[in-house]
């Protein structure tokens, strides 16, 4: 029996309830990792559960409520008690940030807070750890899904700015009151916790500047696209002479930057060093499931100093026949019924053809085409048979092709 | 004065040189984060050092030196005396993991490896503790910088596989024997590693089917060019039925796919599980300096278990003045001298004219433009003086452009 370890949670909204159901569906896969096995030792909510009483009963607290008071006080009683802390509260690091980050050091306890931006994208793991040797350039990207969301909308549909906002609103991407997103302060209160990691600097959230998307009309959006530009909120920490600027801005892109091409709800974070050149990182930046999973990170590493890689738990066969695309490129002699011989051989074996491109005349003839998803097995079978075709005049050239949709 | 934690490193060729390098250059900058300072105690290289001696004088050893053996004997020998080991090496991992793994849990030391895959990419930290919890459903992505070195030169300048190969050759992208990585060797090294980490089950190079890019031509890629496709040499793990599938093969991509726009010698993977949908982390897979970060950072991690943010060791300016980029939309009267007025308020504070499109005949017309970078005190200056103009029929909209050049 692997002993326990007692998780305390404060907080049973979207990522409160999606956390404690992680929690229980992965606590078995938790203890190779860690020796232990979390469990709930408590939950408190506005109507149910006494501070005092979970605290007592756990090992950590993860502190998911929101807001500045009690949150700050319970945070800051838990560190005082010797308890490790998780928080995904961006506001009260941003605002409170000095204050409780001493309080973890005064009394050797973790303050762990991933969630707290990008979601699960392991912007703060990264900061503190893979790059804690860095001389850190500049921070920035998108780390506010719901403007990014209405962005892309206003862009892809032309969609006037408070349309898009109610199509987030409507799709659960947006809160009833969105001014902390639209406004751009969550962005700017992320932008202050990643500026302190970056720069050793203390940063106020009231020392971030920062404008948001209210003002953008889709008349910029469709201009701007004629010059090549796409339109983002972006957040950016860097270096300026000797001292630093944190800003958050709606900013125009052009389409080969790399922030360009990320949209919707998503968010990503470029960080940039003389040492590494640049890290990019990227994925959805909020949801319950998808936070409570960076929550959930934090807790494990709390759980243990990472020593090595735990012993394999699993003997998975290695499967050997997978499901792919193909490009196909066949040098064939011009004659009629060529395509049609090679579609029945494909057809045979269950392929499907997605596009074709038809070049040359002769003997200078050639088809090429895009297969859509099967079997590498039968496609392998058809593609011999189809070498054997008396006008192919040599053979077959066969590439895999990655066929999923983006959008 | 804080403690000496003593490094041996084991290796002194590229990536060697710059960890000893960067080790000396940051040493200040880890007593905050750690309590320690890193002090290089000794080096090993074929024709000086003796290894006994430097492990008695090491709390860790940085395996550097590739190669089967003897880096394995060594990195056996320094945990056995209760050593940490940092290695770069994805070969020695790929094929005797289980028994450095079994090794490094038997004496309860830290045997690290983020630079063995993907380079400073933070791939094998966000498997092993971000996402320890999830139920990882494929890992995908492109694990070698020198192959998609080669195909992005091959897409853009219509280059014949030998040349590119020497063109990288030349570039230090590749090495005079370029066998391991354009065979897929290399690739399938560190998606063995990945595919261990994200599903539990031991993997040997030897079970992951690989294919390289020798025989890809241009002729294939100006074809897929045509059908929207391009082409990358992507390393697969994933869940496949009850079992696992682990290969590298040259693959097609749609190009809104995000691998698709990874170009040069970057490396780029994704982490797919139901409850993160997904994360994408990119950036150098290759190079000295970033390979020597990606060990400092686990040699950092070493040093202590990651209790908590360091005290602000700085306290740098917030900088109020910045350089941009601007957009800048101006509905005016349709008449003679309009821009040339423009023009020459910007000109005054240095602004400089990028781009400009005019659209609309009297009442409607509209000019937008895009200004080169300058400080965005100038810049509002001029705007303050365009708004008055008497042509101006209401007041110009100005967003931010980022303007870095791409490749």
């Amino acid at each position: 029996m692997p002993a326990t370890f007692r998780v305390g949670l404060l907080g049973h909204g979207t990522v409160g309830a999606a956390f404690a159901e992680l929690l229980e569906a992965r606590a078995d896969a938790i203890v190779p990792v860690t020796g232990m096995r979390p469990e709930l030792s408590g939950v408190l909510t506005r109507s149910r559960g006494d501070f005092g009483e979970i605290l007592e009963q756990s090992d950590l607290i993860v502190e998911v409520m929101g807001g500045l008071e009690p949150a700050r006080e319970y945070v800051l009683a838990a560190m005082r008690a010797g308890k490790h802390v998780v928080t995904a509260n961006k506001q009260l690091l941003s605002q409170h940030g000095e204050e409780l980050w001493a309080c973890a050091r005064e009394h050797a306890v973790q303050l762990r807070f991933e969630a707290a931006v990008a979601g699960v994208v392991p912007v703060v793991r990264v900061l503190q750890e893979s790059l804690a040797a860095a001389r850190i350039e500049r921070v920035h990207g998108i780390v506010n899904g719901t403007t990014n969301y209405i962005l892309t909308e206003m862009a892809r549909g032309g969609l006037a700015y408070a349309d898009a906002l109610r199509q987030a609103q409507a799709l659960g991407y947006a809160e009833a009151d969105p001014s902390d997103d639209v406004t751009g302060r969550d962005a700017a209160a992320k932008m202050a916790i990643l500026a302190r990691l970056a720069f050793d600097t203390p940063v106020h959230i009231d020392q971030v500047r920062y404008e948001g998307i209210e003002r953008i009309t889709a008349d910029d959006i469709a201009y701007a696209d004629e010059l090549g530009l796409g339109l983002k909120l972006i957040g950016t920490a860097e270096r300026v002479g000797a001292g630093i600027s944190v800003r958050v801005h709606p900013v125009f892109l052009y389409a080969a930057h790399p922030l360009a091409s990320v949209h919707g709800p998503f968010n990503a974070v470029t960080v940039e060093s003389a040492t590494i050149t640049e890290i990019t990182m990227s994925g959805p930046g909020a949801g319950g499931p998808q936070t409570a999973t960076a929550v959930l990170g934090d807790v494990i590493s709390a759980m243990i100093p990472p020593a090595t890689t735990p012993e394999a738990t699993a003997s998975l066969p290695i499967v050997e026949d997978v499901e792919s695309g193909f490009y196909l490129h066949m040098e064939v002699a011009d004659r009629p019924g060529v395509l049609a011989q090679i579609a029945e051989l494909l057809g045979m074996q269950g392929a499907s053809i997605k596009s074709v491109v038809q070049r040359g005349l002769g003997d200078n003839a050639r088809l090429v085409m895009v297969l859509h998803p099967l079997l590498e097995s039968r496609f392998y079978a058809a593609l011999r048979l189809i070498g054997q075709l008396g006008f192919m005049r040599s053979p077959p050239r066969a590439i895999r092709v990655i066929d999923e949709e983006f959008t």
